[in-house]
């Protein structure tokens, strides 16, 4: 099997998982890396606690031990980058993490960039994220829309709520740019810029596509 | 049992444990909070990686998951602060990290903070902490003195080597005070303290210290 | 006299000296240090501008020159700090800043704090200090409740006030946890924290439990 | 003609292109984006001084004005990033900058980066640019390697020079990674790697790599 | 012709230069150094877009080639300081911007300042500017009036949209002290500064203050 | 008597007075406001710690007071900018410190400042200054000359040193503009200039310069 760009989502939840893998359709390209997104079975339904995101450490630590020799890459497809720094410690090749690689595709789109959060208490750990970053004089702010697992089924309802909270971003907080702070919602990038005026980072995108030219160019 | 103040030793090693309970004991007081430390035997035998800051972290919330009942405080007591934001979301009593601390304490002693690492690959993850901390600003830098764990049993010349990195922290950095960048080495303190010339913090004295404070306070 | 931690309260006001007192009662335990708050009977009724602090500062630091040999650490019960960085330059003992600590408690609490002012020009000066400190990353705002000393004496309206400005910060800046901006109303923390339901810090506390541990230490 | 990245060089050296055209070879994959590096003739024949950068942003615009209906995405190949801004406002396609770009993929390779620079003149303004960026908190240092034109055409002592810059951002300001500050030197990256043990950025890859991704995604 | 303080008026809008030579008209003093205020005719009838502000740095640079030997010192008239630090770079005399010095006047003014754009587009611009001067910690918020060129020919709506925008600035975001963001306003600084209750820096009497400054100091 | 920028120099030595006195002289115009150089014979022989600051501040305050309706502009000359907030407050007219008026105009010669001390120990008090003006992303360092008031009586050693320190913000910090940290030492600024190639800040010139082009203007 030749290597592979592994997508790892640390969640348990499949469609997740292919939500991801049609996202990143486009950049699969012939003579380009394979890319995979796998599931984590052993992740929790969804990373919402620091605690989630303690366990998925683990979770995607072990993954890349058991799959390092099949991966050219490894993205974390969890806002959260759970195990990003370990990872890097262990492997040799590009890890890149979905909020990290969003935040930094968004400071090349825009000067100050606006998150929307799924839940308040996500807040502060993105914080330190942005504060470890060290990128939050760009940060014009965060709202979450405040939806539980069950809640965001409701499609409907839930972009209704990202594009409240990104005309706030907008206006209150005078975003330029938008980052859609969760995975597997790729869907909702385009009406959501239209919604706004403001264009938008999809995270599990703006990282495979930095893991894309990183093995391309073999390092 | 009386609640206590819980000093969590994620590493293995019960000599350090021991230091710490010695580090500690000016912070016990007739009528104060009882203060435990304890060794999580399931620990690495030092926290030295990344991956072993996350193994920690799980460590410390399956110990605080055990003991909740019994504790009035948390203090974790490795200069990775392991599960630190995991037991601030799950517990209703104060949650202390050492290094957290070590470096709050700092700010109100000295202008410009150094700290002297174990290793040098410690040093991005603790530069991600400051970051998360906001304090950047303040910090004067940071040195390894580049022993493991066995070259640590050399007790003369590990302190050699910490009085080496802090006075290059007080001459080429201008730190005006110095922070001691892991658990159980209280005992240098003092000689550290003279051989700079600055004020030293020991980081789980420091912790335990604002645990002490938060516990008498009830908040 | 046995040494003590002695908390200086730079405005004449007693009634102010008794809160203090007993805001810190906690805080005695038997075998640690005494702590004694005493009042400047020199200082103006309220420290409101900084030609208030300009002269406070003066104050604090002839008090310090007084009782320099009973003192096992120096508690400045002002939320503007006044003598801070000259106490600390010519005392051998542990100096601390109420606003400096709270500051510094908050951060060990919750992300970004938020501090509840009295006067609205007192905001520029405390954001110096925060400045100097080097964390306002991490500051969510400063709200004044702007209520002079006469009208500080309904109480009830005062609270009214703080807790008004408590969910202004939480809900309009985002504070996760909040620092209240003055000394003596140590009996408003607990309904301002069920009003706001955020961890709420108050200062005098704040800075005597870092006194307490540091008397303890020796250090 | 299909659309295509254009990868300009706003310098009049064609021997620069063809250097940018072998770099990001790799990044010319079958269905993905036709990348195109062309020579600004009129541009100067290197972009040494802040006048130059200015000349080199009209240039740029008038190549975009130009070539706007075959563009897929534009990248800037001069570590100045001149025009960068301007075409931000007319296109309606990706604009990257290759030191913007360069320093973000930094940003997920490594915690500090150092910037090896080649005039001591063009650090000011590099700096101008971190700082705009908001990224300073990350920047380890930039050193110059103070050779001309001419001198550059000496690959041997450049590339020493390069090396010897780079174990100093290393060793005395603690980088770990490390960005090439030019366009054109992508063969020195694995030599100046192996030199100095840290990974090396160069900036136009970095550049067409973010532009790739771009293209493919349609955003 | 003895030597001038040249204030360039980077637009076409002769008009324009003819409030900055009555704005300046208190800082012409005998025996101090004359001071000129010119239109560049070349240039776009007003500065409003990134493509404007490269043009006109060229524009401003040919004006300085050609003056050089007239000129103590050269102003930069337009909001965004085209040109300024290539003139920096090539002028052996003083070179101010306007923003750049009404920024740091304010800073000696009051602790946070807010200022008043007139096009939104140009926000993101400025805070690149503050972003790269280093002070976005003092910047309390930038509000747009949003009026083209011919609106702002209506004087009174003008002048109120601005006393909104700075009564916006001090009361949502902690102003204390208001910046025009533009060149050819100062009849209004009165009257906003009126309106606000908040002390106004006026950019082009700023930059041509601290010319004057520099001329005579003969550094 | 007219109205006049009082120069407030906070120390007792009249021989600093007229070096403050000569300094000024070039900002001294026909027509212009007058400026007066005054020494507070109460003040400290030299300002040199923390405590002598908060001294002078309230006696500057005093005279402040007492030839209110005599100024135009207050210019506090002491590099700690003694009492500066406190007449902000209380004063009608410009106050200008020149500390404060020094970094500022610095900001506008040369991307990083460098300070040169007289003493360490004002370095800390010097590092709150900037972190409160929120300024130090712009500081390269402050280096110290270690010489007391007797030793700078020794002006060729005074200025050798000043040069030696000049030399290393320049070579070891990155300094490309130096501001002097004194009061009293214009006739250095020129020799300190040709030694180290650096554009040099003198604090006083500085401030009155700022002091002169405000009461010109009116605001």
């Amino acid at each position: 099997m030749p290597k592979a760009i592994y997508v790892i989502n640390p969640n348990s939840s499949a469609t997740v998982t292919s939500e991801l893998d049609a996202a990143v359709a486009p950049l699969r390209l012939p003579g380009g890396p394979e890319i995979r997104c796998v599931t984590l079975a052993e992740g929790p339904p969804g990373v919402e606690s620091q605690g989630d995101v303690d366990r998925a450490a683990l979770a995607v630590q072990a993954f890349a031990n058991a799959h390092r020799g099949e991966a050219s890459a490894f993205v974390i497809a969890c806002f959260s980058d759970p195990g990003l720094h370990g990872l890097r410690e262990t492997e040799n090749v590009p890890v890149l993490g979905i909020s990290e690689s969003a935040v930094l595709t968004a400071l090349s789109i825009g000067h100050s960039f606006g998150v929307i959060a799924i839940l308040p208490r996500s807040i502060p750990r993105h914080l330190r994220n942005w504060g470890a970053m060290g990128v939050m004089q760009r940060c014009a702010g965060e709202i979450a829309i405040g939806r539980g697992v069950s809640a965001l089924a409701d499609r409907e309802a839930t972009l209704a709520a990202m594009c409240d909270a990104g005309r706030r971003l907008r206006d209150e907080r005078g975003a330029q740019v938008l980052v859609m702070g969760c995975a597997g919602m790729a869907p909702f990038r385009q009406p959501l810029q239209e919604a706004t005026g403001l264009p938008v980072v999809e995270p599990t995108q703006a990282a495979v596509a930095m893991a894309l030219g990183r093995v391309q160019l073999g390092w």
